[in-house]
Protein backbone atom coordinates (compact mmCIF):
# COMPACT_ATOMS: atom_id res chain seq x y z
CA UNK A 1 0.00 0.00 0.00
CA UNK A 2 1.24 3.56 -0.88
CA UNK A 3 0.77 5.76 2.08
CA UNK A 4 0.67 9.46 1.02
CA UNK A 5 2.09 12.05 3.07
CA UNK A 6 -0.05 14.87 3.91
CA UNK A 7 0.10 18.15 1.94
CA UNK A 8 0.55 21.47 3.64
CA UNK A 9 -1.16 24.61 2.72
CA UNK A 10 -0.17 27.72 4.62
CA UNK A 11 -2.70 30.18 5.07
CA UNK A 12 -2.03 33.60 3.21
CA UNK A 13 -3.25 36.88 4.61
CA UNK A 14 -5.58 37.28 1.53
CA UNK A 15 -7.54 33.96 2.26
CA UNK A 16 -8.37 35.64 5.56
CA UNK A 17 -11.83 37.21 5.88
CA UNK A 18 -13.58 40.00 8.24
CA UNK A 19 -13.51 37.98 11.20
CA UNK A 20 -10.14 37.51 10.91
CA UNK A 21 -10.74 33.33 9.81
CA UNK A 22 -10.02 31.59 6.69
CA UNK A 23 -12.88 32.18 4.56
CA UNK A 24 -14.53 28.94 4.59
CA UNK A 25 -14.54 28.67 0.84
CA UNK A 26 -11.32 28.57 0.04
CA UNK A 27 -11.09 25.03 1.83
CA UNK A 28 -12.50 24.01 -1.38
CA UNK A 29 -9.32 25.53 -3.03
CA UNK A 30 -7.18 23.53 -0.17
CA UNK A 31 -8.96 20.07 -1.24
CA UNK A 32 -8.13 20.78 -4.68
CA UNK A 33 -4.96 21.79 -4.18
CA UNK A 34 -4.16 18.31 -1.99
CA UNK A 35 -6.10 16.28 -4.10
CA UNK A 36 -3.61 17.52 -7.05
CA UNK A 37 -0.63 17.24 -4.96
CA UNK A 38 -2.28 13.70 -3.74
CA UNK A 39 -2.23 12.79 -7.97
CA UNK A 40 1.22 13.98 -8.10
CA UNK A 41 2.87 11.50 -5.27
CA UNK A 42 1.04 8.29 -7.76
CA UNK A 43 2.77 9.63 -10.49
CA UNK A 44 -0.64 11.06 -12.09
CA UNK A 45 1.00 14.61 -12.36
CA UNK A 46 -1.26 17.17 -14.35
CA UNK A 47 0.89 16.65 -17.34
CA UNK A 48 0.29 12.97 -17.55
CA UNK A 49 -3.31 13.07 -17.01
CA UNK A 50 -3.79 15.82 -19.45
CA UNK A 51 -1.88 13.63 -21.90
CA UNK A 52 -4.11 11.13 -21.11
CA UNK A 53 -7.35 12.93 -21.99
CA UNK A 54 -7.93 12.33 -18.43
CA UNK A 55 -10.88 15.11 -17.26
CA UNK A 56 -12.56 14.41 -13.96
CA UNK A 57 -14.88 17.00 -13.00
CA UNK A 58 -16.20 17.09 -9.59
CA UNK A 59 -19.51 16.27 -8.66
CA UNK A 60 -20.39 17.37 -5.34
CA UNK A 61 -18.24 18.43 -2.39
CA UNK A 62 -19.26 18.61 1.36
CA UNK A 63 -17.50 20.29 4.63
CA UNK A 64 -17.30 20.20 7.86
CA UNK A 65 -16.00 22.94 9.86
CA UNK A 66 -14.54 22.11 13.62
CA UNK A 67 -12.17 25.13 14.00
CA UNK A 68 -11.18 28.34 12.46
CA UNK A 69 -8.18 28.98 11.06
CA UNK A 70 -6.14 31.83 10.39
CA UNK A 71 -3.43 33.78 9.18
CA UNK A 72 0.10 31.79 9.04
CA UNK A 73 -1.59 28.18 9.73
CA UNK A 74 -0.07 25.20 8.30
CA UNK A 75 -3.23 23.01 7.51
CA UNK A 76 -2.23 19.41 7.04
CA UNK A 77 -4.74 18.26 4.44
CA UNK A 78 -4.69 14.07 4.61
CA UNK A 79 -6.47 12.91 1.72
CA UNK A 80 -7.35 9.33 1.00
CA UNK A 81 -9.73 7.48 -0.96
CA UNK A 82 -13.12 6.46 0.70
CA UNK A 83 -15.09 5.19 -2.37
CA UNK A 84 -14.67 3.51 -5.82
CA UNK A 85 -17.46 2.89 -7.30
CA UNK A 86 -17.28 2.22 -11.76
CA UNK A 87 -18.55 5.37 -12.57
CA UNK A 88 -17.04 7.50 -9.62
CA UNK A 89 -14.25 8.14 -7.18
CA UNK A 90 -14.56 9.96 -3.21
CA UNK A 91 -12.13 11.26 -1.64
CA UNK A 92 -12.02 11.98 2.49
CA UNK A 93 -9.82 14.58 3.74
CA UNK A 94 -9.21 15.20 7.14
CA UNK A 95 -7.10 18.99 7.61
CA UNK A 96 -5.16 19.57 11.01
CA UNK A 97 -3.27 22.87 12.41
CA UNK A 98 -0.47 21.51 15.18
CA UNK A 99 -2.61 18.37 15.73
CA UNK A 100 -5.52 19.60 16.38
CA UNK A 101 -9.09 18.63 13.80
CA UNK A 102 -9.94 21.88 11.63
CA UNK A 103 -12.23 20.81 8.98
CA UNK A 104 -13.12 17.75 7.64
CA UNK A 105 -14.40 17.10 4.01
CA UNK A 106 -15.28 14.62 1.33
CA UNK A 107 -15.08 15.18 -2.89
CA UNK A 108 -16.82 12.76 -5.86
CA UNK A 109 -15.60 12.82 -9.00
CA UNK A 110 -16.47 10.88 -12.16
CA UNK A 111 -13.80 9.93 -15.44
CA UNK A 112 -15.03 11.56 -18.81
CA UNK A 113 -14.11 10.44 -22.23
CA UNK A 114 -15.25 13.27 -24.88
CA UNK A 115 -17.71 14.74 -22.64
CA UNK A 116 -19.49 11.32 -21.41
CA UNK A 117 -19.11 9.69 -18.39
CA UNK A 118 -16.47 6.41 -18.40
CA UNK A 119 -15.71 3.21 -15.97
CA UNK A 120 -12.68 4.22 -14.92
CA UNK A 121 -10.65 0.90 -14.81
CA UNK A 122 -12.02 0.48 -18.29
CA UNK A 123 -10.66 3.35 -19.97
CA UNK A 124 -7.81 4.36 -17.55
CA UNK A 125 -6.22 0.93 -15.79
CA UNK A 126 -2.79 2.32 -14.98
CA UNK A 127 -4.48 5.37 -13.00
CA UNK A 128 -7.02 3.11 -11.79
CA UNK A 129 -4.15 0.35 -10.32
CA UNK A 130 -2.70 3.58 -8.79
CA UNK A 131 -5.24 4.77 -6.76
CA UNK A 132 -6.69 1.00 -5.72
CA UNK A 133 -2.58 0.92 -4.41
CA UNK A 134 -3.24 3.51 -1.69
CA UNK A 135 -6.18 1.94 0.22
CA UNK B 1 -45.22 34.02 4.27
CA UNK B 2 -42.91 35.77 3.02
CA UNK B 3 -41.50 35.23 -0.56
CA UNK B 4 -38.42 36.08 -0.88
CA UNK B 5 -37.03 36.14 -4.54
CA UNK B 6 -33.83 34.57 -6.38
CA UNK B 7 -30.53 36.16 -6.00
CA UNK B 8 -28.32 36.33 -9.37
CA UNK B 9 -25.22 36.24 -9.67
CA UNK B 10 -23.58 36.79 -13.28
CA UNK B 11 -20.52 34.61 -13.37
CA UNK B 12 -17.63 37.14 -13.55
CA UNK B 13 -14.78 36.17 -16.30
CA UNK B 14 -12.23 36.00 -13.77
CA UNK B 15 -14.43 32.99 -12.15
CA UNK B 16 -13.81 30.81 -14.92
CA UNK B 17 -10.93 27.70 -14.53
CA UNK B 18 -8.76 26.44 -17.55
CA UNK B 19 -11.66 24.44 -18.50
CA UNK B 20 -13.79 27.62 -19.33
CA UNK B 21 -16.26 26.57 -16.58
CA UNK B 22 -17.25 28.34 -13.49
CA UNK B 23 -14.41 27.08 -10.87
CA UNK B 24 -16.24 24.76 -8.50
CA UNK B 25 -14.86 26.62 -5.01
CA UNK B 26 -16.38 29.97 -6.41
CA UNK B 27 -20.10 28.75 -5.79
CA UNK B 28 -19.39 28.55 -2.19
CA UNK B 29 -18.90 32.19 -2.61
CA UNK B 30 -22.67 32.67 -4.41
CA UNK B 31 -23.88 31.24 -1.89
CA UNK B 32 -22.71 32.74 0.51
CA UNK B 33 -23.67 36.14 -1.60
CA UNK B 34 -26.99 34.84 -1.86
CA UNK B 35 -27.45 34.05 1.88
CA UNK B 36 -26.59 37.83 2.65
CA UNK B 37 -29.11 38.94 0.07
CA UNK B 38 -31.57 36.70 1.41
CA UNK B 39 -31.11 38.20 4.70
CA UNK B 40 -31.00 41.74 3.46
CA UNK B 41 -34.79 41.15 1.98
CA UNK B 42 -35.92 39.98 5.74
CA UNK B 43 -34.56 43.43 7.01
CA UNK B 44 -31.29 41.36 8.35
CA UNK B 45 -28.73 43.49 6.47
CA UNK B 46 -25.62 43.20 7.70
CA UNK B 47 -25.25 46.56 10.06
CA UNK B 48 -28.20 45.36 11.79
CA UNK B 49 -26.86 41.97 12.09
CA UNK B 50 -23.94 43.99 13.39
CA UNK B 51 -25.56 45.84 15.21
CA UNK B 52 -27.11 43.65 17.30
CA UNK B 53 -24.40 41.53 17.87
CA UNK B 54 -24.97 38.51 15.92
CA UNK B 55 -22.55 36.26 14.73
CA UNK B 56 -23.78 32.96 12.56
CA UNK B 57 -20.32 30.88 11.75
CA UNK B 58 -20.71 28.12 8.42
CA UNK B 59 -20.75 25.12 10.06
CA UNK B 60 -21.10 22.56 7.04
CA UNK B 61 -21.66 23.11 2.94
CA UNK B 62 -22.69 20.55 0.68
CA UNK B 63 -22.86 20.84 -2.95
CA UNK B 64 -24.18 18.76 -5.94
CA UNK B 65 -23.05 19.93 -9.24
CA UNK B 66 -25.65 18.79 -12.43
CA UNK B 67 -24.03 21.31 -15.05
CA UNK B 68 -21.44 23.66 -15.82
CA UNK B 69 -21.72 27.24 -15.62
CA UNK B 70 -19.68 29.84 -17.47
CA UNK B 71 -18.64 33.41 -18.13
CA UNK B 72 -21.60 35.56 -18.29
CA UNK B 73 -24.13 33.01 -17.34
CA UNK B 74 -26.48 34.24 -15.08
CA UNK B 75 -27.35 31.89 -12.42
CA UNK B 76 -30.84 32.34 -10.46
CA UNK B 77 -29.84 31.33 -6.71
CA UNK B 78 -33.14 30.62 -4.89
CA UNK B 79 -32.69 30.45 -1.09
CA UNK B 80 -35.47 28.31 1.38
CA UNK B 81 -34.74 27.58 5.24
CA UNK B 82 -34.72 23.77 4.92
CA UNK B 83 -34.50 22.99 8.93
CA UNK B 84 -34.42 24.95 12.42
CA UNK B 85 -33.16 23.76 15.33
CA UNK B 86 -32.95 25.20 18.78
CA UNK B 87 -28.80 25.62 17.54
CA UNK B 88 -28.69 25.33 14.01
CA UNK B 89 -30.35 26.71 10.97
CA UNK B 90 -29.90 25.03 7.15
CA UNK B 91 -30.29 26.46 3.71
CA UNK B 92 -31.19 24.65 0.54
CA UNK B 93 -29.85 26.41 -2.76
CA UNK B 94 -31.31 25.76 -5.93
CA UNK B 95 -29.26 27.26 -8.79
CA UNK B 96 -30.61 27.43 -12.23
CA UNK B 97 -29.15 29.19 -15.55
CA UNK B 98 -32.02 29.60 -17.93
CA UNK B 99 -34.05 27.53 -16.02
CA UNK B 100 -32.22 24.37 -16.44
CA UNK B 101 -31.18 23.34 -12.50
CA UNK B 102 -27.05 23.67 -12.41
CA UNK B 103 -25.96 23.22 -9.13
CA UNK B 104 -28.09 22.22 -5.58
CA UNK B 105 -26.36 22.87 -2.47
CA UNK B 106 -27.16 23.24 1.61
CA UNK B 107 -25.66 25.17 4.59
CA UNK B 108 -25.69 25.14 8.17
CA UNK B 109 -24.92 27.93 10.68
CA UNK B 110 -24.62 28.00 14.21
CA UNK B 111 -25.41 31.25 16.14
CA UNK B 112 -22.79 33.09 18.93
CA UNK B 113 -22.96 35.12 21.44
CA UNK B 114 -19.08 36.33 22.89
CA UNK B 115 -18.06 33.13 20.76
CA UNK B 116 -20.49 30.23 22.63
CA UNK B 117 -23.50 28.81 20.49
CA UNK B 118 -26.28 30.74 21.55
CA UNK B 119 -30.52 29.83 21.36
CA UNK B 120 -31.52 31.44 17.97
CA UNK B 121 -35.23 31.64 19.08
CA UNK B 122 -33.87 32.85 22.93
CA UNK B 123 -31.32 35.06 22.14
CA UNK B 124 -31.71 36.83 18.62
CA UNK B 125 -36.03 36.72 18.51
CA UNK B 126 -36.88 39.04 16.07
CA UNK B 127 -34.54 37.42 13.40
CA UNK B 128 -36.00 34.03 14.30
CA UNK B 129 -39.43 35.21 13.63
CA UNK B 130 -37.92 36.90 10.45
CA UNK B 131 -36.97 33.57 9.08
CA UNK B 132 -39.82 31.87 10.56
CA UNK B 133 -42.10 33.98 8.51
CA UNK B 134 -40.54 32.53 5.52
CA UNK B 135 -41.34 28.99 5.48
CA UNK C 1 -19.24 60.48 -28.97
CA UNK C 2 -20.46 57.41 -27.35
CA UNK C 3 -20.75 58.24 -23.46
CA UNK C 4 -20.89 54.98 -21.51
CA UNK C 5 -22.27 55.11 -17.79
CA UNK C 6 -20.32 54.14 -15.10
CA UNK C 7 -19.81 50.34 -14.17
CA UNK C 8 -21.18 49.58 -10.35
CA UNK C 9 -19.59 46.75 -8.60
CA UNK C 10 -21.09 46.09 -4.67
CA UNK C 11 -18.59 44.94 -2.53
CA UNK C 12 -18.69 41.44 -1.56
CA UNK C 13 -17.90 39.91 2.14
CA UNK C 14 -15.46 37.53 0.98
CA UNK C 15 -14.11 40.29 -0.82
CA UNK C 16 -12.82 41.79 2.64
CA UNK C 17 -9.92 41.00 4.83
CA UNK C 18 -9.06 40.95 8.20
CA UNK C 19 -8.80 44.73 8.16
CA UNK C 20 -12.28 44.48 7.36
CA UNK C 21 -11.54 46.51 4.28
CA UNK C 22 -11.78 45.22 0.50
CA UNK C 23 -8.47 43.64 -0.16
CA UNK C 24 -6.16 45.40 -2.63
CA UNK C 25 -6.17 43.15 -5.28
CA UNK C 26 -9.76 42.54 -5.82
CA UNK C 27 -9.62 46.48 -7.52
CA UNK C 28 -7.90 44.55 -10.70
CA UNK C 29 -10.76 42.03 -11.07
CA UNK C 30 -13.07 45.23 -10.66
CA UNK C 31 -11.19 46.69 -13.78
CA UNK C 32 -11.40 43.83 -15.72
CA UNK C 33 -15.18 43.70 -14.94
CA UNK C 34 -16.02 47.14 -15.82
CA UNK C 35 -13.68 46.98 -18.60
CA UNK C 36 -15.42 43.94 -20.33
CA UNK C 37 -18.33 45.51 -19.18
CA UNK C 38 -17.69 48.96 -21.18
CA UNK C 39 -17.03 46.70 -23.93
CA UNK C 40 -20.29 45.01 -24.00
CA UNK C 41 -22.01 48.83 -24.08
CA UNK C 42 -19.97 49.03 -27.40
CA UNK C 43 -21.55 46.18 -28.53
CA UNK C 44 -18.47 43.86 -28.48
CA UNK C 45 -19.60 41.62 -25.92
CA UNK C 46 -17.62 38.42 -25.05
CA UNK C 47 -19.04 36.07 -27.43
CA UNK C 48 -18.65 38.95 -30.52
CA UNK C 49 -14.83 39.36 -29.12
CA UNK C 50 -14.05 35.46 -29.50
CA UNK C 51 -15.86 35.14 -32.55
CA UNK C 52 -13.72 38.07 -34.49
CA UNK C 53 -10.80 36.15 -33.01
CA UNK C 54 -9.68 38.84 -30.40
CA UNK C 55 -7.84 38.04 -28.00
CA UNK C 56 -6.63 41.48 -25.84
CA UNK C 57 -3.78 40.80 -23.35
CA UNK C 58 -3.07 42.88 -20.18
CA UNK C 59 0.15 44.27 -20.72
CA UNK C 60 0.57 46.61 -17.65
CA UNK C 61 -1.88 48.08 -14.52
CA UNK C 62 -1.14 50.63 -12.34
CA UNK C 63 -3.35 51.40 -9.08
CA UNK C 64 -3.47 54.03 -6.52
CA UNK C 65 -5.78 53.46 -3.71
CA UNK C 66 -6.75 56.29 -2.17
CA UNK C 67 -9.43 55.43 0.70
CA UNK C 68 -10.94 52.12 1.49
CA UNK C 69 -13.75 50.60 0.79
CA UNK C 70 -15.82 47.46 2.37
CA UNK C 71 -18.40 45.41 2.69
CA UNK C 72 -21.67 46.37 0.80
CA UNK C 73 -20.33 49.42 -0.64
CA UNK C 74 -21.42 50.27 -4.34
CA UNK C 75 -18.26 51.16 -6.04
CA UNK C 76 -19.14 53.37 -9.55
CA UNK C 77 -16.52 52.78 -12.27
CA UNK C 78 -16.03 54.98 -14.74
CA UNK C 79 -13.79 53.71 -17.94
CA UNK C 80 -12.11 56.22 -20.57
CA UNK C 81 -9.59 55.66 -23.02
CA UNK C 82 -6.64 57.18 -22.10
CA UNK C 83 -4.31 56.65 -25.12
CA UNK C 84 -4.34 54.48 -28.12
CA UNK C 85 -1.43 53.43 -30.23
CA UNK C 86 -0.84 51.05 -33.20
CA UNK C 87 -0.32 48.62 -30.84
CA UNK C 88 -1.64 49.57 -27.18
CA UNK C 89 -4.95 50.65 -25.88
CA UNK C 90 -4.72 52.27 -22.47
CA UNK C 91 -7.73 52.69 -20.14
CA UNK C 92 -7.92 55.57 -16.93
CA UNK C 93 -10.41 53.94 -14.20
CA UNK C 94 -11.91 56.47 -12.34
CA UNK C 95 -13.92 54.80 -8.84
CA UNK C 96 -16.14 56.40 -6.50
CA UNK C 97 -18.15 55.42 -3.68
CA UNK C 98 -20.96 57.66 -3.09
CA UNK C 99 -19.49 60.47 -5.34
CA UNK C 100 -15.49 60.16 -3.21
CA UNK C 101 -13.02 59.63 -5.11
CA UNK C 102 -11.63 56.15 -3.45
CA UNK C 103 -9.13 54.66 -6.68
CA UNK C 104 -7.54 55.56 -9.73
CA UNK C 105 -6.38 53.06 -12.35
CA UNK C 106 -5.03 52.63 -15.61
CA UNK C 107 -3.93 49.48 -17.99
CA UNK C 108 -2.68 48.84 -21.03
CA UNK C 109 -3.62 45.98 -23.41
CA UNK C 110 -2.08 44.86 -27.02
CA UNK C 111 -3.87 42.78 -29.10
CA UNK C 112 -2.85 39.38 -30.59
CA UNK C 113 -3.72 37.32 -33.57
CA UNK C 114 -2.29 33.71 -33.89
CA UNK C 115 -0.38 35.27 -30.82
CA UNK C 116 1.15 37.80 -32.46
CA UNK C 117 0.85 41.58 -32.01
CA UNK C 118 -1.50 43.07 -34.34
CA UNK C 119 -2.32 46.93 -35.77
CA UNK C 120 -5.70 47.04 -33.84
CA UNK C 121 -7.05 49.93 -36.48
CA UNK C 122 -6.07 46.86 -39.62
CA UNK C 123 -6.74 43.98 -38.28
CA UNK C 124 -9.61 44.82 -36.01
CA UNK C 125 -10.93 48.16 -37.72
CA UNK C 126 -14.91 47.54 -36.59
CA UNK C 127 -13.76 47.30 -32.90
CA UNK C 128 -10.77 50.20 -33.56
CA UNK C 129 -13.92 52.52 -34.55
CA UNK C 130 -15.85 51.35 -31.93
CA UNK C 131 -13.52 52.50 -29.72
CA UNK C 132 -12.69 56.10 -31.23
CA UNK C 133 -16.27 56.58 -31.05
CA UNK C 134 -16.16 57.16 -27.00
CA UNK C 135 -13.20 59.56 -27.76
CA UNK D 1 23.62 44.20 3.96
CA UNK D 2 21.10 41.34 4.01
CA UNK D 3 19.91 39.23 1.06
CA UNK D 4 16.98 38.28 0.94
CA UNK D 5 16.37 34.82 -1.08
CA UNK D 6 13.88 34.57 -3.59
CA UNK D 7 10.30 33.83 -2.36
CA UNK D 8 8.60 31.26 -4.23
CA UNK D 9 4.92 30.58 -5.45
CA UNK D 10 3.99 27.84 -7.41
CA UNK D 11 0.58 28.28 -9.70
CA UNK D 12 -1.94 26.33 -8.22
CA UNK D 13 -5.03 25.43 -10.71
CA UNK D 14 -7.69 27.47 -9.48
CA UNK D 15 -5.54 30.42 -10.32
CA UNK D 16 -5.22 30.18 -14.48
CA UNK D 17 -8.68 31.52 -16.55
CA UNK D 18 -10.09 30.69 -19.20
CA UNK D 19 -7.33 31.18 -21.42
CA UNK D 20 -5.01 28.50 -19.28
CA UNK D 21 -3.17 31.54 -17.89
CA UNK D 22 -2.76 32.62 -14.69
CA UNK D 23 -5.23 35.30 -14.13
CA UNK D 24 -3.11 38.43 -13.97
CA UNK D 25 -4.73 39.77 -10.86
CA UNK D 26 -3.53 36.80 -8.74
CA UNK D 27 -0.07 38.58 -9.46
CA UNK D 28 -1.17 41.53 -7.16
CA UNK D 29 -1.28 38.13 -4.39
CA UNK D 30 1.73 36.92 -5.27
CA UNK D 31 3.81 40.03 -4.86
CA UNK D 32 1.62 40.61 -0.98
CA UNK D 33 3.45 36.81 -0.18
CA UNK D 34 6.38 37.72 -1.07
CA UNK D 35 6.86 41.04 0.80
CA UNK D 36 4.86 39.26 4.09
CA UNK D 37 7.55 36.68 3.45
CA UNK D 38 10.32 38.89 2.78
CA UNK D 39 9.27 40.83 6.44
CA UNK D 40 9.58 37.48 8.28
CA UNK D 41 13.47 37.11 7.12
CA UNK D 42 13.77 40.34 7.92
CA UNK D 43 12.76 39.53 11.48
CA UNK D 44 9.76 40.88 11.26
CA UNK D 45 6.76 38.34 11.30
CA UNK D 46 3.25 38.87 11.14
CA UNK D 47 2.91 38.95 14.80
CA UNK D 48 5.37 41.25 15.81
CA UNK D 49 3.97 44.04 13.42
CA UNK D 50 1.06 43.46 14.73
CA UNK D 51 2.24 43.11 18.65
CA UNK D 52 4.03 46.65 18.04
CA UNK D 53 1.07 48.28 16.05
CA UNK D 54 2.54 48.96 12.89
CA UNK D 55 -0.09 48.97 9.89
CA UNK D 56 1.09 49.40 6.68
CA UNK D 57 -1.55 49.98 4.01
CA UNK D 58 -1.06 49.73 0.15
CA UNK D 59 -0.95 53.19 -1.72
CA UNK D 60 -0.26 52.26 -5.42
CA UNK D 61 0.73 49.18 -7.32
CA UNK D 62 1.81 48.75 -10.70
CA UNK D 63 2.61 45.53 -12.70
CA UNK D 64 4.22 45.02 -16.23
CA UNK D 65 3.32 41.02 -17.92
CA UNK D 66 6.41 40.19 -19.79
CA UNK D 67 5.67 36.08 -19.99
CA UNK D 68 2.20 34.61 -19.13
CA UNK D 69 2.81 32.09 -16.70
CA UNK D 70 0.53 28.49 -16.14
CA UNK D 71 -0.47 25.66 -13.64
CA UNK D 72 2.98 24.66 -11.71
CA UNK D 73 4.77 26.91 -12.70
CA UNK D 74 7.20 27.87 -9.78
CA UNK D 75 7.52 31.57 -10.17
CA UNK D 76 10.81 33.42 -8.13
CA UNK D 77 9.79 36.32 -6.54
CA UNK D 78 12.96 38.91 -5.16
CA UNK D 79 11.90 41.87 -3.61
CA UNK D 80 13.76 44.43 -3.11
CA UNK D 81 13.55 48.03 -1.63
CA UNK D 82 13.66 50.72 -3.92
CA UNK D 83 12.98 53.73 -2.46
CA UNK D 84 12.41 55.30 0.51
CA UNK D 85 11.08 58.02 1.71
CA UNK D 86 9.80 59.58 5.31
CA UNK D 87 6.36 58.26 5.03
CA UNK D 88 6.67 55.86 2.13
CA UNK D 89 8.56 53.01 1.72
CA UNK D 90 8.32 51.26 -1.68
CA UNK D 91 9.17 47.43 -3.18
CA UNK D 92 10.19 46.37 -6.79
CA UNK D 93 9.79 42.97 -7.57
CA UNK D 94 11.08 40.61 -10.10
CA UNK D 95 9.26 37.35 -10.80
CA UNK D 96 10.63 34.81 -13.14
CA UNK D 97 9.99 30.58 -13.84
CA UNK D 98 13.44 29.14 -14.89
CA UNK D 99 15.31 31.91 -15.19
CA UNK D 100 12.92 34.16 -17.51
CA UNK D 101 11.43 37.32 -16.27
CA UNK D 102 7.75 36.73 -16.53
CA UNK D 103 7.15 40.09 -14.62
CA UNK D 104 8.51 42.72 -13.09
CA UNK D 105 6.08 45.09 -10.33
CA UNK D 106 5.91 48.04 -7.64
CA UNK D 107 4.27 48.61 -4.72
CA UNK D 108 4.26 52.03 -2.33
CA UNK D 109 3.30 51.64 0.85
CA UNK D 110 2.64 54.10 3.78
CA UNK D 111 3.05 53.67 7.96
CA UNK D 112 -0.08 54.68 10.09
CA UNK D 113 -0.82 54.71 13.80
CA UNK D 114 -4.22 55.53 14.77
CA UNK D 115 -4.94 55.51 11.67
CA UNK D 116 -2.77 58.73 10.86
CA UNK D 117 0.34 58.64 8.99
CA UNK D 118 3.48 58.38 10.72
CA UNK D 119 7.48 58.69 10.01
CA UNK D 120 9.24 55.43 9.72
CA UNK D 121 12.31 55.81 11.35
CA UNK D 122 10.50 57.96 14.55
CA UNK D 123 8.04 55.75 14.80
CA UNK D 124 9.07 51.76 14.12
CA UNK D 125 12.89 52.49 14.26
CA UNK D 126 14.03 48.73 14.74
CA UNK D 127 11.58 48.02 11.85
CA UNK D 128 12.97 50.85 9.64
CA UNK D 129 16.79 49.54 11.22
CA UNK D 130 15.86 46.33 9.90
CA UNK D 131 14.73 48.04 6.05
CA UNK D 132 18.00 49.55 5.46
CA UNK D 133 19.96 46.47 6.48
CA UNK D 134 18.92 45.46 3.25
CA UNK D 135 19.89 47.73 0.91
Amino acid sequence: MLKVPPYVHEVKYYECDRMGVTHHSNYVRFMEEARIWWLDQLGYGFERMEAEGIVSPVVSISVNYKHTTTFKDRIEIEVVVSEMSELKLSFAYTMKVGGKLVCTASSTHCFLDGGRPVVLADRFPQLYSAIVSTR
